[in-house]
């Protein structure tokens, strides 16, 4: 596995690779692998040639109160286990290799932003449109690949390859999850021993929901609410969003009714986790 | 030559010459082709293997007061022109096919583009970086062509290549002139035969300016006073505007010095005409 940090040398690889019509599969992240991510790498891996590895804490993403300075970080880490996972190139630049100048234009993300982490985080897919369309620029993918943890982001991307006819097919992988059901994320280090405890619970609220919906529950209220009430017991966070939409469309409904996303996020002392499913309603 | 309306063929076609190892230049028009696009043409079929024009009059480009519908187009005259010119593809999409669904991401210019056109047709620029981030989606050109009478696109589509590392070379081209000196331009078969010969005074008006900075003349107050008199004089024409700044930058300067844009604009009954000259001052 080689370590790369410049566009330069990135794009001679990748040009090189197209010339012997290797497929380049992409799998952009922020670094401080887990099995999450690696999840994305062995797709990668069963569906393209090569597989590229983008690390990268972006901080156009970033709010200016948010966790851009105190997002965990380790790239030795990070080498050995992607190239265990069989990473053949990390891409690891520093900002100002990907922010060389002052931004000439600026991306609005204008459709499916306007809720969930996107209300809670303004501007933040601003920032991921902006660097993702950097890393595709340099990395010409055949295929990217998303985790359904992040499912508005997946939501959004797909939006931002319809706008510009990107050349790129979207992959989205199946959350990890740990054993108890917690979705596996980078940010859930900083959740205390107490807290990771409870954390198991955000799920839990989940598949009750999806359990009371497969029972015949229409209402998004009542299983709003009902999410709510199972939070609020059973864990010591603050809810930042309980929330249902159609999906990718995000538009909003009353009735759960065709593909549905369930989605939270709380907030805990240190970490403010997310997570969600996408359910199929006839 | 082969006329192309649709993505996937176009893709598909784009596709092929890569594995072929072939180059593409790219030529993006808006039709009603001139001696300055075939131009465009000629270099480009000097540096590449294989030449496709696109022919799209972009809606998005043009404000709500603007020539869109009244914009000439002739396809059938473009399709000969760009025959003999050895074009290998012209790509002519609808509108449909080009924006198919309501936009879920918005470019804004906003570097580049306060100035000049700019500020004369606010949202222009934003629509031109949205039509071309498309058509290199489409076309994956190794260069595209532009002529130098729209400066002021070059230095916004400058920006664009800067900001998202696109691989693509920006070739720059002269402007094609009529005998007179006027710059040619699809609208000049807007102006009336009286307006068709004034309309050479703002090119005598640039190269006037031109005369008396080599002649060491560096107020950039005294000269846009030289041109507007020039053309006040000279034209029954409506002066939008006479501006010099630093190119491809676009700042604002006071004294006349390094890399110069000098940028007209002026209405005439049913055309505006624009026109420049770029000086490198010691």
């Amino acid at each position: 596995m080689k370590l790369v940090t410049d566009r330069t040398t990135i794009s001679k690889i990748v040009k090189q690779h197209r010339q012997n019509h290797e497929s380049i599969g992409f799998v952009p992240t922020m670094g401080y692998l887990h099995e999450g991510h690696l999840a994305l790498v062995e797709k990668a891996k069963e569906q393209n040639d090569i597989v590229i590895m983008s690390i990268f804490v972006n901080p156009t993403q970033f709010g200016p109160n948010e966790d851009f300075d105190s997002y965990p970080r380790d790239l030795a880490h990070d080498q050995r286990l992607a190239e265990a996972a069989g990473v053949d190139y990390i891409f690891a630049p520093s900002v100002e290799e990907m922010y060389p100048n002052k931004m000439n234009n600026q991306i609005t993300v204008v459709e499916r932003a306007g809720v969930l982490c996107g209300r809670s985080r303004p501007g933040h897919f601003d920032g991921v449109v902006t660097i993702l369309l950097k890393l595709f620029s340099l990395i010409m993918p055949e295929r990217a690949y998303f985790g359904k943890k992040d499912a508005q982001q997946i939501a959004v991307i797909d939006g931002l390859v319809q706008d510009f006819f990107l050349p790129i097919q979207i992959i989205a992988v199946e959350t990890n999850r740990e054993l108890d059901g917690l979705a596996k994320s980078s940010r859930n280090v900083f959740l205390s021993d107490s807290e990771r405890v409870e954390a198991k619970e955000l799920y839990k609220s989940l598949t009750k929901a999806k359990t009371a919906i497969n029972s015949g529950e229409k209402s998004k209220k009542r299983i709003i609410e009902m999410v709510i009430d199972h939070l609020q017991l059973n864990t010591s966070g603050e809810i930042d969003y309980v929330e249902i939409y159609s999906y990718p469309s995000l538009k909003a409904l009353d009735v759960i009714e065709g593909k549905v996303i369930i989605a939270i996020a709380v907030k805990f002392s240190k970490a403010r986790l997310i997570d969600n499913l996408i359910l199929d309603v006839r």
